[in-house]
């Protein structure tokens, strides 16, 4: 029997507690286990107003005993004990502290083997760090906790999907004249490798890898910019050396239509590699935020999580759209599988 | 009653002659006039097989007296006697020359109030360079054309349209690292005067323009660049005071999504402004190219055109799709009516 699916309780004041009640309630997280606090979820569950009841277990693996329209929840240890205190909807350091300690109690589980993946709830960094939490966020968390002592933290990547896409990004979160600098051989390789592995432990057999340019038209030949020909093209063909099916560098403007996957229109490729956060966002998003999942590749486990923050403009109000979340469970499913 | 849409040859070695004819026998074209050569678009009819004749054209006027089944055309001047003799699907001078003499003749018709639009089939760089044209393509060359005797060159933008979303760029065809650059506070309000202005001619009373930020997350208040702060939000500050519905800067990610119209998913926006190509082009293009419309806004006129080139590779078959040139023609008939 596979072991469950954990779930971060994530910033008990943003949307995270009520989305997983709703997902829960629909039936889509069924067989999966919250680490959370109990008195937060079931605030959630009040708040959703869906019928389900709250069911603190032992072990994770009694998640599957769990009946319907119950959810079955881990406690975490060590939470502030006012955490209930923590207004809705604001930035709080208790908040934060307790949605730290939910990811560092997922991770041990995952590694123990006790759990199967980890789906993360939303949090919200300004929180961390009111909490004394230095990492950003998740990743970066993930990552320091992933590593083993005294080793460099493994190389990570950001995946973002939905039923049609799939985008690995070289860069994320700095200015796009860092993410010019940040585009080296060795960046641009490792990403290779990095959703090779990744597209591999998903099932497929030797996975199509479209790599998109940086500049317009992929540098027109050296017109518009040599990034093509000086670094990415070379990274790509060590990738191929290495048994690699990367392909490109393509313009970026077609790369990702021709990579969508409909079944009116069969995909020329199964992920794409963008340079760029936005090259590789703006497809995944463009027909709807909802359905986009995140996904940590690089990480000794899956990791994956819904494609929108702690909405605190809505949180406590009972209408947060499980969707995404559901989404995420979905994916960590197939790829834990 | 309205004069006549003018459709460019295009490069008689390319698909353009093909799709023309193509456009003209599904009845797309139904009243506009080929400014071309009456041998190579002959060629192009039995290229294509359907079975549509030629009708060389005193003037423009009398398109509208012409049967279906048939191509109206006016003979360009002083093309080279052998164009016949170019190579399909190769780089000549003599189609480039002739593509030129096109380009030039259709202007100056549609300056003289002759037709209502210019409509232009795809030419290729390479070929006018071989015929000792200086402008890199059409945009450049309308733009010298359009000037007035002594006066700087009216700033155009490129905007690309479909059904549910219409991009107009600040910057177009240069590297990533100097497209940044080039994405100043200037640039940025010109693009909003000049989406504004088109947006009304089109019809709409107060264009609600959305402008995409450069970095993720519009910079997140200055943590991944300062552009935003620094240059686009004080464009769009400008922009407002002079009366323009702009709003922003918007993450680029989510921008497009937002902007997006169909019949269940309203857009918040009537057009988006991008500071970069592919920020721009991938959301349009993502759902297929063919329906791609790429218009020049800031000419005296009215100028669409396909959003693919010259097809080298089919040149010639009779397989070219003509989707995007009827596109392109829908979208000159409603910007002219």
């Amino acid at each position: 029997m596979t072991a469950p699916i954990v779930i971060t309780m994530g910033d008990a004041c943003g949307i995270g507690p009520e989305i997983i009640a709703k997902a829960f309630a629909s039936g889509a997280a069924q067989g999966a286990v919250v680490m959370g606090d109990a008195a937060v979820m079931r605030r959630a569950l009040a708040l959703t107003g869906q019928g389900t009841s709250l069911a603190v277990l032992e072990r994770a693996s009694d998640a599957a005993a769990c009946p319907p329209n119950c959810v079955p929840l881990l406690q975490a240890t060590g939470l502030p004990g006012d955490l209930l205190q923590a207004p809705m909807g604001q930035v709080d350091a208790r908040a934060g502290a307790a949605a730290g300690a939910c990811i560092t109690q997922a991770v041990s589980l995952v590694r123990a083997g006790e759990a199967s993946a980890i789906v993360t709830a939303p949090i919200h960094k300004e929180a961390l760090a009111a909490a004394g939490i230095t990492h950003p966020g998740h990743t970066e968390m993930l990552q320091a906790l992933a590593a083993e002592p005294g080793r460099p933290l493994p190389p990570v990547r950001m995946m973002l999907a939905n039923d049609e896409l799939r985008t690995v990004l070289v860069t994320i979160h700095m200015s796009l004249r860092r993410a010019i600098d940040a585009v080296t051989y060795e960046a641009v390789l490792e990403t290779l490798r990095i959703a090779d592995r990744a597209a591999r432990s998903f099932g497929l057999a030797s996975p199509r890898i479209a790599v998109a340019g940086l500049n317009p038209h992929a540098g027109e030949g050296g017109l518009f910019g040599d990034e093509e020909l000086r670094i990415i093209g070379p990274a790509i063909e060590a990738a191929r050396a290495e048994g690699i099916a990367a392909s490109g560098p393509y313009a970026p403007d077609t790369v990702f239509m021709r990579a969508r996957h409909t079944a009116s229109h069969p995909s020329e490729f199964d992920l794409v590699v963008a340079m760029t956060h936005d090259h590789g966002l703006i497809p995944v998003k463009y027909l709807g935020v909802e359905q986009g999942v995140n996904v940590t590749l690089g990480l000794p486990f899956v990791r994956t999580s819904p494609d929108h923050g702690t909405a605190f403009d809505i949180a406590g109000t009972g209408r947060a759209d499980p969707a995404s979340l559901i989404a995420a469970l979905r994916m960590a499913r197939q790829l834990s599988a």
